[in-house]
């Protein structure tokens, strides 16, 4: 089969692998992210790799190199992630990422990049973004991540560039998870929503939120269960979208007034779950904002969805 | 004395010419900007630059280069001005400035860029930007522009990169300039505080701002009259410049988070004349709004003061 190459979106509750060849994904494997420690994390990672390749009918032999995206603090010289609260074992260890999903491959060539930064990435090079030299990637999920790939280089500041989610859309505003009051997160965020949607809920307010989410099953409100709430017109959940659409459009126009950028792609599980409607709606919240009105960034949804990440995780690795 | 540049810096008010050998200026000339027309302000910047030769004790002869910054549109490939309103005769005409300047000059290489983007590469690579490959440099004087260097490339994006002024600080806030609602230059920019004083006053407020601004034979309320007001501690004028602090810490804060840069250069017409002090105050305002409060970027002064663009311009043209 020729030189094939490993991304893997490592997250707090799935580890999502696929194996590009050519830049065409031709296996793919996903697995719950363990809950018993870094070991059993980083031994997953090299399972849905072995099964990915399984899954494409090709040998391990095959394999060129590995990319991974992971949350937290990475340090992608030494293949190092830390403060990665969401990943059990990786809370505050400086976990050797790289060198252990190596060890476990023969020795493999490991890149490790941010999940933000790979999925930007992945959606620049495989993806909606595959036009442009210019481009914010906006991924809004259980917080709000972003990438920003500048004159054809995605940008990585000091480690930490892309934090749109912590912008602030209104001083004094709702308390983020990060402590602070007013950032994009505390809006548009899913763990932040939910938090709201809690809280109103016990000082009186009707939702059928909740409801939705047992009926599906579910225990957190994920995005299939807003969706729904969202369809079914529940006034909590509207309001909670229609805060999320404000705050993703005054920050949105600050990235791009300050950048003047060609392109801005808007996914994450919240934003591939609602899709066109809600990027376009974020759109028209955005454009009052911008000091060019006649001359937008084009919006757009992600093409390759829930495998941004893992694609773009690949791309890193040089695929 | 050899390869000479000249730097213009085309304002409102003052037309600022610098001359450059190795880096260091040699000779500078500073005219008021005629009110006559674009041949009147492109004949004014011919002839500072030929005091400027003068000053030094130079000939025409040994400039190898020309670069102006200028506020308005500008199409760097063709040297073109557009959308300037506040030099007169530039306001909607598409001025050739470039083409006018080096005919008159016998035909040297003449360089155009937008004002506050010469002024950040002015003091990027001769001022407190030196030693830094990212930074955001924000002018705060009669508007509130910015400029980006990311990776030791300056942004430019399509053209209209570093609007840090227009980006939104309050939703529905002080009315701007430009128009909309809450922009950091509602509360940053020298007019709109100007704009904000007469009509506290007209409300009945007491303020010495304008008596300040009649003692010292002006007829705006400049950076000076704005400094002298704050000496006195006049209760409006703490109070524009305690709400300009602010907002700034919000813009700069948000502009880190999402680039995660090494230094913020604080300069313009009222931050030059405020100092030191003032940027200490943006810095405590903007460091609480920080994601890495641990890791926060250099707050600077301009080194350069008012001759940031000159220089930058003549940076440029090659110097």
């Amino acid at each position: 089969m020729g030189r094939l190459t490993a991304g893997v979106d490592l997250g707090g509750t799935k580890i999502q692998t696929v194996l590009l060849h050519e830049r065409k994904v031709v296996g793919s494997s996903r697995v719950p992210t363990p809950a018993t420690g870094a070991d059993a994390v980083i031994g997953a990672i090299a399972d849905t790799i072995k099964a990915a390749i399984a899954s494409a009918g090709a040998s391990i032999a095959d394999l060129a190199a590995v990319g991974i995206g992971s949350p937290g603090t990475i340090d992608s010289s030494t293949g190092t992630v830390t403060n990665s609260p969401n990943v059990h074992g990786f809370e505050t260890a400086k976990v050797p990422l790289g060198a252990a999903v190596s060890k476990m491959l023969g020795g493999l060539d490991v890149k490790i990049d941010n999940d933000v930064r790979v999925a930007t990435r992945g959606e620049w090079q495989c993806g909606a973004g595959r036009p442009y030299r210019d481009l914010l990637g906006v991924f809004v999920g259980t917080g709000v991540g972003g990438g920003l790939v500048l004159d054809g280089e995605l940008r990585e500041g000091r480690g930490a560039a892309g934090e749109i989610g912590h912008t602030t859309v209104k001083d004094g505003g709702r308390q983020c998870g990060c402590g602070r009051l007013g950032c994009l997160e505390a809006y548009a965020g899913r763990a932040r929503m939910e938090w709201r949607a809690r809280r109103w809920q016990k000082d009186g307010r009707h939702t059928r939120l909740f409801d939705i989410m047992r009926e599906k099953g579910r225990e957190r409100v994920t995005s299939g269960v807003i969706a729904a709430a969202l369809e079914k017109q529940d006034a909590v959940t509207v309001e909670l979208i229609g805060k999320a659409v404000w705050a993703l459009g005054i920050a949105l126009a600050n990235a791009q007034n300050l950048l003047d950028m060609e392109a801005i792609i808007v996914g994450g599980g919240l934003g591939d779950r609602l899709g066109r409607p809600f990027v376009e709606r974020v759109e028209k919240a955005a454009l009052p904002r911008l000091l060019l009105r006649d001359r937008p960034p084009v919006f757009l949804t992600t093409e390759l969805g829930d495998l941004s990440g893992a694609v773009g995780a690949a791309v890193l690795a040089g695929a």
